[in-house]
């Protein structure tokens, strides 16, 4: 087991740290059938879901946190293990662990245009524009976009964070033919749907949209700072345009409880 | 790379057990970073994944197989326990651990009536009723189903089974003036859409589906025959009748392995 580093004196402003009393009050179950770790993971969840741990903040330092617990560091770390298992709370290497953000809203309405619309009741989101590029496209990218394999196509890679921290990733491949300036009509409107009318497409919809589950890839866990393994939704969906035609293949990624997805949510 | 397992001499019918030497063949990195709980359970993926570890079957005990790999039981456990979190492994109280079932395909297409569309690559789906009855209705109940607090309900509890595995659990509400003769109805007919049609309703759609992301409740563990705390899909979804009525409001689970959600699948 590595040696606990010194615990730092200055807390950073950006990164709230949660004050140790914030965790007194557990009373082990004595001749309870749940393990000491487990009653630890329910009581830091439950102060998570009551809202004396807020989203963003960073957690005490393991030493301190055990010490305050009266548990060893050990048995606390299998409690934040979990935690971190299960999205509750995010490692960052070097830096500490903190508590996440609640989920996300992410609409899927029927109707022209697709809306792809995240509400959330904290933070606002905000979207950052990782790369667009051009690339040949894969078999498996081509028979999403029914070209041919070799054919050109547009990569567009975003990142959506709630507060600071990232929710979404997000792959877009367009048909290169389609779009002769993407980049420069992306980088002055900053939306794919204002490129698509921009480039002569008058209505498109989202056709098919798949949601399944799975376990961060490290490519993802980087990308959204989780830990890698950490449970998460994968998003797959295709954009037509009005002539029926393929113009954009989505390939997303979320942590499992960042989000929840919403069809044909009624208009109230 | 792993050896050709010898050709079992028994195979039993319905639990077959995996042979011991289909573990055969791992080499341990000596100098990887990765512990060696988790080549196994990397190890283990592979030989489910590659399809040397059959849907259903039944993996040797684990003095056997920690043996055969020749690793602690402890640091076995850990790569078991780790599979079975992740979905790919699921285990029976006092028989043994199993191979999970891969993904069934959820299809939920727009139109009238909603269909609830199940397809599978490898077994029939299969649905068991486990009850049908009358109860009030709970605040949370009442304001899904826009009926007054208090107001009778009837609920139907159904297990989808995938072969003998259970991947669907369902708990579907309906306000009770509207279906005087759910039971009788039902139980002649297993089918909720025929009830639906023979008590009058001439059409109804799907208004809202919601997916979120969680971990199995002990009730939702025990239907789906899943460890406690296994990553999962929460369903909910509310019907209106061609009045703008509910009429019904689901909450389902799934394991987060056993389901891919289509929407608005194409048609081929």
């Amino acid at each position: 087991m590595p040696q606990p580093p010194p615990e730092p004196e200055i807390i950073m402003l950006d990164t709230p740290e949660i004050p140790l009393a914030t965790f007194e009050g557990l009373v082990f179950g004595p001749r309870s059938d749940m393990p000491i770790w487990q009653q630890i993971r329910d009581h830091i969840l439950g102060l998570i879901e009551g809202g004396a741990l807020r989203p963003g903040s960073q957690l005490p330092g393991e030493t301190h946190l055990a010490a305050s617990l009266g548990v060893t560091r050990i048995t606390l770390r299998q409690a934040l293990q979990q935690l971190q298992a299960e999205g509750h709370l995010t490692a960052r290497k070097g830096v500490g662990i903190f508590v996440r953000s609640p989920p996300a809203i992410f609409s899927v309405r029927d109707g022209h245009p697709f809306r792809e619309n995240i509400e959330t009741h904290s933070a606002p989101i905000t979207t950052d524009t990782r790369f667009v590029r051009r690339e040949l496209a894969t078999a498996e990218l081509a028979a999403r976009l029914r070209i041919a394999e070799g054919a050109g196509i547009i990569h567009l890679r975003r990142l959506r964070l709630l507060g600071d921290q990232p929710v979404y990733v997000n792959d877009k491949h367009f048909p290169a033919d389609r779009f002769p300036d993407f980049e420069a009509l992306y980088t002055e409107r900053q939306s794919v749907t204002d490129v698509f009318r921009a480039s002569g497409i008058a209505a498109f919809r989202r056709v098919e949209t798949r949601i399944s589950g799975g376990f961060s890839s490290a490519d993802e866990a980087e990308n959204l700072r989780l830990t890698p393994g950490t449970p998460v939704f994968h998003l797959n969906a295709r954009n037509e345009d009005d002539k029926g035609r393929t113009i954009e293949w989505t390939s997303g990624c979320w942590p499992l409880m960042s989000v929840e997805f919403v069809f044909g949510a009624p208009t109230k």
